[in-house]
């Protein structure tokens, strides 16, 4: 069953490597016991030297696709998130007049694929599909202009949240909990460079339905200007991911759920649910 | 002016490093452009191999404290930070009935006597005087017990606060700048493995007045219920840090101004205010 699974997302992940012009993709992936990044080409993966952010070399390696395991395709010195960034999920609320981030510690990344736990007393674990940033180049007080320079891709994250430690009854100070416990920042698998991402279509899907489904034209606040306001006040460096905010509505998932944040042009991130 | 403060530390620190049996001094310093771990012992380091989480190998070389340069001990994964966990700070303040956590950047993080760095629009810049925990071993879902095994020992720590990005007029969603701008996490120089630190003596000096005085047994929190509390839900690993809270009050600081933290056993971490 996740065998048939993980062949139908290899399938779609190398479907979406052929579309394009002009836009490479990145991936990390386990191959036995090494651990490297490379360039999908098709159902083909050309191994780099190192990590892509830097001058790029090929090792000379070709992988098939179906012979190893995608991994979130970089390791962010740091995570950050964006709060109410699309107006279909602010609704009637008041919109913020800057963009409003939050942290997501590395220990709460999760691999395509890989379940999605929910942690023991947890009873509201929401998906909120997302656009997410990859910076390329260091940026530390950089205008918008600059920011497209320091964005080397996007990827597609889940920022998964616990409702009720985020804003209900059994509420925390700060979201630590809600937005941070292990597993709950599914990315990848594919970093796509050269891709115009102002306008992609963003779709999340929960045990086949669609239950999100928004163009990221409609983020209240886009890529280049989040990058800038955050590098007013946190040096940006190669790696650093930023999830952009989730559009519409969200709900609770349960253990056996299957959710996915398709984009346009991007790929298909798939995890499972389980409990903690 | 900062050499002659540089060497007074250096003294300090190496006075501090021949009190106390069975205590062992950890530090991460810059020799030239080379970067390493080593042992304290009076005014030599004892340059390691590696990281000093896993076994401990030393190289043979030594070091006079005074040819080199301190850096914060180790270079975390994350930073984690409790708010509310001092009697004398909670005040009127209901005591929170859990640790309340929340993220620190690792891009936040500063070298003992490197500035702290007020950012532009920043009003109002808190000291935090704090003891942090520093993870040696990997915890999930710990008891208060193992989690004695999985702290590797305690430093010194600045959870430098903007006020008013926290809680005043212009407060943030969450504390992402409050609590996370560049150089807003000082830290160091030294890491105490082998110290009782149920009660240590805190000191937070503002150009050398007492500002915060307390023991670390007023903690509302001690430092196994911190770490197993957020093991339930946060995985630590080895050079994960934790600011424990701060005691009492805070206050503003300015260009010009120097802040010590200083606990007793472990030495004094200090830092210059600069305009960003």
């Amino acid at each position: 069953m996740y065998r048939r699974e993980f062949l139908q997302t290899t399938l779609a992940v190398a479907a979406l490597a052929q579309a394009g012009p002009g836009v490479t993709r990145y991936v990390r992936f386990r191959r036995g016991q090494a651990m490297a990044y490379g360039i999908l080409d098709g159902d083909t993966i050309r191994e780099l030297e190192g990590r892509p952010f830097a001058a790029q070399k090929e090792t000379g390696a070709k992988h098939k696709l179906a012979d190893l395991k995608l991994l979130f395709p970089c390791q962010p010195p740091k995570v950050l998130a964006v709060g109410l960034n699309y107006k279909s999920h602010i609704g009637n609320r008041q919109p913020p007049a800057r963009p409003e981030l939050f942290y997501k510690p590395v220990s709460a990344l999760q691999n395509p694929e890989d379940p999605i736990v929910i942690p023991s007393g947890a009873q509201n674990v929401h998906y909120e599909g997302e656009l997410v940033i990859v910076i390329g180049r260091r940026a530390r007080r950089v205008t918008a202009e600059q920011a497209r320079e320091a964005i080397f891709g996007v990827t597609c994250g889940n920022d998964v949240s616990e409702r009720d430690w985020q804003n209900g009854s059994d509420k925390d100070l700060q979201w630590w909990r809600a937005k941070g416990a292990d597993t709950f920042a599914p990315l990848g698998p594919v970093i796509a460079r050269g891709l115009d991402y102002s306008k992609l279509l963003l779709q999340t899907r929960l045990n086949g339905k669609v239950v999100q489904k928004q163009y990221t034209s409609d983020l209240l606040f886009d890529c280049p200007a989040i990058v800038s306001f955050t590098s007013q006040y946190v040096t940006l460096v190669p790696g650093d991911v930023i999830y952009t905010g989730t559009p519409g509505s969200t709900a609770a998932m349960k253990p056996g759920d299957v959710v996915e944040v398709e984009i346009e042009g991007i790929g298909i991130l798939r995890n499972r649910v389980t409990a903690g």
